[in-house]
């Protein structure tokens, strides 16, 4: 779609047609697509960006650095979630190649296969699946019935997909209009799982805004766990029943959650920690190899003296 | 079903052949509906119900206004239980008109469109979403895969609700009986979810006892969020990911409640009020705009003194 | 399948042709049934086993019983994990009896009805449900729309499952490879859901590693449950909504849990007992008709006591 009909949607002035294709954050942006800058904690970013254009209020319109096209409004975020919409596929295709399946894979009755999508060999697709258009699944992978995966997610080989368990439904996302109105930042990136990963019933894990949500090879997740958008959850980590990641949470490899832990978003934990049952993690944790316990959250020793005290007091 | 029937299945003496449609609460009840008095906390209702008749115990049976019979009995709410079955639709219909679809309407395959329904324009129903008898969605509606949607429910315009999710399922009511033996009260009411509301996956909202459990316009839902019976959120509100409502919650408008947060039931929270991640809400909040946390609940400024105590204590 | 074939695949020495017909518990394990020693905290059990053969350290061969082959290695648990693939049941079956459905009984479009599995009469199951290979369904129940059953579960008379809820799925098990690798231990046990039980919607109970995971006549489960491997749920309890119970957890008869309450898994909950709200139960309890709270869990009167003095801390 070309910049300048994208920007008459907006009512802003601009007369470039460079083709734009997508939706991008400051700095994963490339020279095809569109970014913007709300919060003014990412000015930094936005003298990196090397995107076509950006959405910026007047106020930051000199930050932008040559090559990329300052499109100024008043609500970039706002103005974001209204242009969002223009890059979002179908949810449904009704063209489009048919799906391809591998060799000694079963395909029970009353699954549907979407445009495009790709089987892998041995694999089981038991009744009820539904794998939408442009999904990738890979070799002796089991999805099990009633599951979802939205259009354009990848689910690796020798994974097993529980019951129930969603894949890629969109990221909570909008934008506040001062009439109370909520507008839609329409979820146009995937989710991308990979092999030998079990993912127990009734999971969700949302597709990404931009780019991808990604759960690593090797992971193990219980029932009920909730993934949000633009998470990644490390090599080898465990998520125990009930947990739930908030949107762009990192969890490094080997990572432990045990039950209904949860994360507060956009933080990073470090490799081989542990959360204990119950951790609300509030910050990012950069000391690998630590327990933690409680919320907020506390190394799990500080958690075990709080306790005593709590005794104490009690006492 | 006349009256007298109705009492004779409970052993009650009564020759009343007035015809009940159904049940209701004291002050919602009309003159062809039945009611019930069990907490005697509601004794003022009961001298102001408008119902044909009442369940009630012998010592409260003089307060039964004139224009509504008096049905005594010991146990009035297991009585209420054992006659909420008389007044069941059946599971499924097997007789009824058709379903309705509107124009450029896409109904994909295996999805099942119960009798008597009726869904608007330009909608999207997903493979293995079951669209219930007497449904009605309106125009421009995603139903993602593997969606229920209960018998009588009705879904706005405008929504969206993402797979898995469960509209109408019975909210969890049952009488006890003295051996043990939990009875049934059947949920008679529906689920109401307005315009432009978008419900995540793997979501429950239950069906109400009586009436409607009622989503208003705007609202924003996570998903894993559980929605108890009788509840009503307010129009623009946000509930979290994993927050829990217990039943005959009210959110008035623009209630923000945070991840795995919930409430005990049976109370009211104030417009615009934000409880935050965790948060458990044990009593009705009637000042709007505040920000509040913990369980119990407590303002959120006074939760943060709370952690400020609890760090010092650690010292 | 021959015990000195498992051993082979295990490279362990072993020349007995015993049948083994499958895996079990130290202490339930029979005569033609291969169990292991993990935790030496169980080695009084080990004493006491009449299985025919067990997976041991070598410091413990010697505590072996007569009747019973060691079979001598590193890592039991692991090994464990190995050998009980090749008790794995196939994920579908495609040879053996068809479903047997009884009279009267609603079978409605879209139902994927497994293998050998057995429907009582007067029951309904609604479109989208998957009944596996050899489950057995009672008389008089009700199966929602998108309900998953795993093979070999049973449920019982007059009980009624909600939408979306999955019976069966494989509990969270694996054993730790050295090189970070998970091994997954399959999950060749069932669930056994007794008669009048009702379950809510999006619910997740999960099929027990050896022998079965049990839900006892009259228990009330509320939406989005999660309930282990091999926990037992006592006659008469209620779960209300979020509920999550670890591994092996015992409830006995008519416990109460409260909204989001959970446990920490291989512990017993004594007769009447009930957990308050957001209870986290961390140790067993053993003494009946108590009410606990909080996490770690203490006795109801305490965590009021509690709250009392934090309520001092503020002032």
């Amino acid at each position: 779609m070309k910049l300048n009909k994208i920007a008459e949607t907006l009512n802003i002035q601009c007369d470039k047609d460079i083709e734009i294709l997508g939706l991008n954050t400051l700095l994963d942006s490339n020279e095809n697509q569109l970014t913007f800058l709300e919060n003014k904690k990412y000015v930094n970013d936005l003298e990196k960006t090397k995107a076509a254009a950006v959405l910026v209020k007047e106020e930051f319109a000199l930050k932008v650095p040559k090559g990329t096209t300052a499109l100024v409004c008043d609500e970039p975020y706002l103005s974001l979630a209204y242009i969002s919409k223009l890059f979002a596929p179908k949810v449904v295709e009704t063209n489009g190649e048919d799906c391809i399946v591998g060799e000694n894979t079963t395909i029970m009755p009353n699954v549907y296969l979407g445009k495009g999508s790709i089987i892998g060999s041995n694999c089981t697709i038991m009744a009820g699946a539904f794998i939408g258009d442009n999904v990738t699944i890979g070799d002796n992978t089991i999805i099990y019935p009633n599951v979802t995966v939205y259009r354009d997610c990848k689910v690796g080989s020798d994974s097993i997909i529980h019951a129930g368990t969603v894949i890629g439904s969109d990221g909570f996302g909008f934008a506040n209009r001062k009439d109370g109105k909520y507008i839609k930042i329409y979820q146009n990136g995937n989710v991308i799982v990979g092999n030998d990963v079990e993912i127990g019933a009734n999971c969700t894990i949302d597709r990404a805004v931009f780019q991808s949500t990604i759960i690593e090879d090797g992971v193990r997740i219980d029932n009920l766990v909730h993934i949000a958008h633009n998470c990644k959850v490390g090599r080898g980590s465990i998520l125990v029943t009930q947990v739930g990641l908030s949107g762009s949470t990192i969890l490094n490899e080997y990572v432990v959650m045990g039950g209904q832990s949860a994360t507060t978003g956009h933080l990073e934990i470090a490799p081989f920690t542990t959360i204990s049952a119950r951790g609300g993690v509030t910050k990012s944790i950069t000391e690998p190899k630590k327990q933690w316990a409680g919320f907020p959250i506390m190394e799990h020793r500080i958690w075990l003296r709080l306790q005593g005290k709590i005794a104490k007091l009690l006492k």
